[in-house]
């Protein structure tokens, strides 16, 4: 069912930096059959660290797609009918072109490899897509920074994609977004085993400090109600405390080892240039400070869902992006979901999630 | 007006965790007569990293005392009618004793200081009382870790305190709460100038593990709008974006600021063990599980602040002591006050704030 692939695009990409990448591997994975009007693909695109790897097992981690729950035959982005494609994004470290990729030189990119943006990376997709000889999407599908990218496909290529759907996510990243993404990348760099970005074949890497920089980010995906039912002040494998600097806590546990095991998983340097590509991400910036005019040339129809215990990208970010469409006159249905996960929500088992979905996509 | 002291309290204090920490010193200092009848003092608990100089200057930093605006003659805690005192709580590292503190055998504890709670610290803060002959208080004050002080001296030590004035606190630490502080914790251990705590001496200590710790802190004491009015997406000293990872924007500019600025006037030892002391917090826990039991003995009048755009310590939890204290018939009045600053607030320009504390004191 499924084809894990990966391709080099034939012309380098021009960045938003004024820098261009040479040589850019995509890796993706395609789920259903491209039917002959080459017209039922659906590119659903992946969060921070997320990966190709859709509905298919992790080749680290062994463990299932991370929205399996979604996409499949029968489920709501229904490979029966749909030809699915999922590509790892540029900057990150699961196939594509990224700092860990070796650079012409034979030696890896590092904090050599240029800094890119969300539009990037959106580039990126649809020279994939040129590849593949797609020339307008069914939909564009993403969460969180999926969502970004789908919102910057319709403003930056308004004519390759019949419908939107973005889920959780923003069309800038706010002063807090970006304190919280600082704050991971001071957590790697200041790890003595990061080096300046060179540990590329070394013993020791940063994996403290990246998994530092996941604990936070792992607080925020979280709402606080969604922590309290899950761990409340529960002690971890005691009876009372130890007084002590142990993970006497059930939630200390769980922080430390998803801290762990992210980095099992992830490359550090990757983190920092995908994190720094979110906090660049501002859409009405490059509309020139109007979100609405981002949107004008788009003939997509639209859909925005939101969570109502998502604190990282709240209701209100989804509500600013409808109100820019809205002035365009851009169809387009929004709906926020109560949930209890927080921003991961999106990623969890929400039936109301499936079937907003399922309509959308038809 | 200011009078830096400190003393030995002459009994060893005996801990929660069963052991008891001997030779304790208790920095603290006082403005404002006693007066003869001895019943004009007002304790005043610090935060997390605050200190005993509320009302002077820091005497590494220079900066001014971390309440002046509240404190002084004609001020809400008016010194020219009360005798005010804020003593470091056991654990810091301003003079009272904590793990940067010499033990008898030469040696600076480091980790072998006892992990101390926050009524440990409250048994500190009495036994002071005791010294300075002050039976009981005209109120006890404070601001989070220092309203958590304030509502345990009211649980144990109830006749001690005629008013309890708790702002921007909490009874117990939540999950979040918790997990925000793990996160400090783990970024300091992960530093290898932690190294195990024996840092003291060395040429460096985990000065870059305790700025991520300050970082991730410092973004909970701010709200998201706080955030957004003092920085948005402004860039730093530049006109567009650098695309590399100094410090673009004036957030993550600010963040790293307080992190390192940090570094200068704290010890990560103290940081690690007064994390701990307020994550074990839970006021109710300790009554056997119900919040009013604990309240039941007390005689004080209570007054509850919080302020609407404190995500760390939300009206919620205030609301929660309140109820707790209505259901012991305890005087109680309670205000919610808008301010922009998030958990901050109370350590800002908050003209209501002075008038509930004015009113409060009497």
């Amino acid at each position: 069912m499924t084809a894990p692939r990966s391709l080099i695009l034939p012309r380098p990409l021009p960045l938003d930096s004024g820098q261009s990448l040479g040589n850019v591997e995509i890796a993706f994975e395609t789920y259903g059959d491209l039917n002959a009007a080459r017209d039922n693909a659906i590119l659903v695109c992946h969060a921070l660290t997320g990966d190709q790897h859709i509905a298919s097992p992790h080749p680290v981690t062994g463990k299932p797609g991370w929205w399996e729950r979604m996409v499949g035959e029968g489920k709501p982005i229904d490979t029966a009918r749909h030809h699915v494609i999922c590509a790892n994004v540029i900057g990150s470290c699961m196939g594509s072109t990224g700092p860990a990729t070796v650079a012409d030189d034979g030696a890896p990119y590092a904090m050599r490899f240029p800094v890119v943006t969300i539009r990037d990376m959106v580039r990126a997709l649809v020279a994939l897509l040129d590849e593949l000889g797609i020339s307008r999407l069914h939909a564009v599908v993403g969460g969180s920074m999926g969502g970004m990218q789908a919102l910057s496909l319709a403003a930056n290529f308004p004519d390759r994609a019949a419908r939107v759907l973005a889920i959780a996510t923003t069309s800038r990243h706010s002063a807090q977004n970006i304190a919280f993404h600082e704050l991971g990348r001071q957590a790697i760099m200041a790890d003595p085993g990061w080096n300046g970005g060179d540990y590329y074949g070394a013993a020791e890497g940063p994996e403290k400090g990246l998994a530092v920089a996941r604990m936070a980010a792992h607080i925020t995906y979280l709402s606080e109600a969604g922590l309290t039912d899950k761990f409340g002040r529960r002690l971890q494998d005691r009876e009372a405390k130890g007084f002590n600097f142990d993970a006497e806590f059930q939630v200390e546990s769980y922080l430390r080892y998803q801290g762990l095991a992210f980095t099992d998983r992830f490359d550090a340097n990757a983190y920092l240039y995908i994190t720094r590509a979110m906090d660049y991400f501002d859409l009405a910036e490059e509309a020139g400070g109007s979100l609405a005019e981002a949107f004008r040339r788009s003939d997509a129809r639209f859909c925005l869902v939101s969570f109502d215990t998502d604190w990282l990208y709240p209701t209100s970010e989804s509500r600013h992006i409808v109100h820019a469409l809205n002035a365009v006159a851009k169809p387009v249905s929004f709906v926020e979901l109560s949930a209890p996960f927080g921003h991961d929500s999106f990623l969890l088992d929400v039936p109301e999630l499936d079937r907003v979905v399922e309509g959308f996509l038809g």
